[in-house]
């Protein structure tokens, strides 16, 4: 096992923990806080491989992923409420895989010759937000990506970073890059709760003023 | 028309039927309804296509399942008042479509050489409940087969009896093997109210004893 | 730039433009607003492309539509309060673009050897409506083309026109046919407010009579 897998085997198992926690939080049954634990951890995978054309996606070809997932769901249906308590580190974990799923899709788009910044962009963003976007329609919420906090936007500078990284740096190099930056940046919006305007409806005090 | 085509269409009639009433229960329009109808039919299996590669999706190179789907949802806008009081039978033909498309996607999975269990089963799992998944997202309502009653599961057993079984069975054996042990397992799921828990916050009655 | 090209730019801001205004209303942040207009936009492109095999999709080599869809979202950012009094010209911009995505979906279908009736109208169908599905979906409404008014019809129309034409007419020629009756057929919907019928629960005034 490489110091590579451990990076995405954490951030499988950040995701699947938040996927199961709102599975829970929704009164679903066992199968269904599953399914939403999966969707939340291999989800993005899988639709950027759907999208990309490399099918069956990854995820099925090597289903350690979903075990992963599975054995992390089982783990949180017993530990929930003492989980609580830990939120903060969960948030880390998550900022980690999300730091390792955009290297390693950032590199498979160029792998398959989609080499273009805006594609590798795509692909990443893709990949990091397209499982908890399913896992937020799934119950009925509008994705909590769209409205609240900056995550994406980590994502998409990670990505920008990895394709310029080409002409410099060799493989290994190139994804740790691509990893630090995106995780440092996911953390420091944390940390100073950095968020995006909501535009439009003016709130109370200026409608007020107006 | 062989056996095994009149149990597909028993299926695909009874996810017509059920998509349809759920769009004339949310007062769709009849182009709303003949998409519910048309996506809880045939949407798991154009989810399977796409997925495992199979593009385009069996159902667009021969659209049979496609037009079953429409003229039943023109049946179902003249008789679902009447359609009411056959619930029950509207449940036996979902268990039969349920057991038939196990087998089919399951043998579809393995036709091209994803033939380990893990992908036998998810393939067996996503072509059973993907359809209507795809219907409760559209109408707004948590997915059906997240929250209540034995579904999923008892197409995970017979995948996983299809996969096992061609050690020993050959092709047709192998599908009515496949498809007699989801279509029990079901009936009895719905006959003997078999529900998975749900994990989480205590009942009221829990919460005073505490 | 081929006048096609400004036909389908029209349809792409227009598209862009609801999705933006969607978004606003419901109070993303920025980037939710800006995915909210590159779904709607470019969605429905992708999702066919996705679904007839043609990976990676068109939009993601070509990234014109994306760019077209961005620049689009930062203009209704600054100008939303003053757009709304200009929904009239939107709809005819929306019904410009329809027009223009049928013709070239339908005529993709055919180019990927998908030459039958039944596929080329679903390929139109989709490609037409997919985008606006999604955002309604992600932003937890019905979608509105289940609902109300005629618009997946006039695709419908259109594309059936478009499979005929092949026969009588050459490629610029039969792309300009299908453009215009999808197009004046949706204008007419919307002057004349066509609306499908809503079966099912019968309204007060009937349930009183019975």
């Amino acid at each position: 096992m490489t110091t590579w897998s451990i990076l995405e085997f954490t951030g499988v198992i950040a995701f699947a923990v938040a996927g199961a926690l709102t599975g829970i939080q929704k009164k679903l049954d066992i199968f269904g806080v599953l399914v939403l634990a999966m969707t939340t951890a291999v989800g993005g995978g899988i639709l950027r491989d759907v999208i990309i054309g490399n099918t069956p996606p990854l995820t099925f070809r090597d289903p350690t992923f979903f075990m992963i997932s599975a054995v992390t769901t089982i783990v949180v249906c017993f530990t929930y409420r003492w989980l609580e308590k830990y939120k903060n580190m969960i948030q880390i974990f998550d900022a980690i895989g999300l730091g390792a799923f955009t290297a390693t899709s950032a590199n498979l788009a160029i792998q398959h010759n989609l080499n273009t910044l805006f594609i590798v962009t795509t692909v990443a963003v893709i990949t990091g937000i397209g499982g908890s976007i399913m896992r937020d329609v799934f119950v009925k919420e509008i994705p909590y990506v769209f409205r609240q906090e900056i995550y994406a936007i980590t994502t998409i500078v990670g990505a920008i970073c990895f394709y310029y990284s080409q002409f410099y740096l060799t493989g290994a190099a190139q994804l740790y890059l691509c990893f630090c930056i995106t995780t440092v940046l996911r953390l420091c919006c944390i940390k100073y709760q950095w968020n995006f305007p909501v535009i439009g409806i003016p709130s109370k005090d200026q409608a007020a003023k107006e």
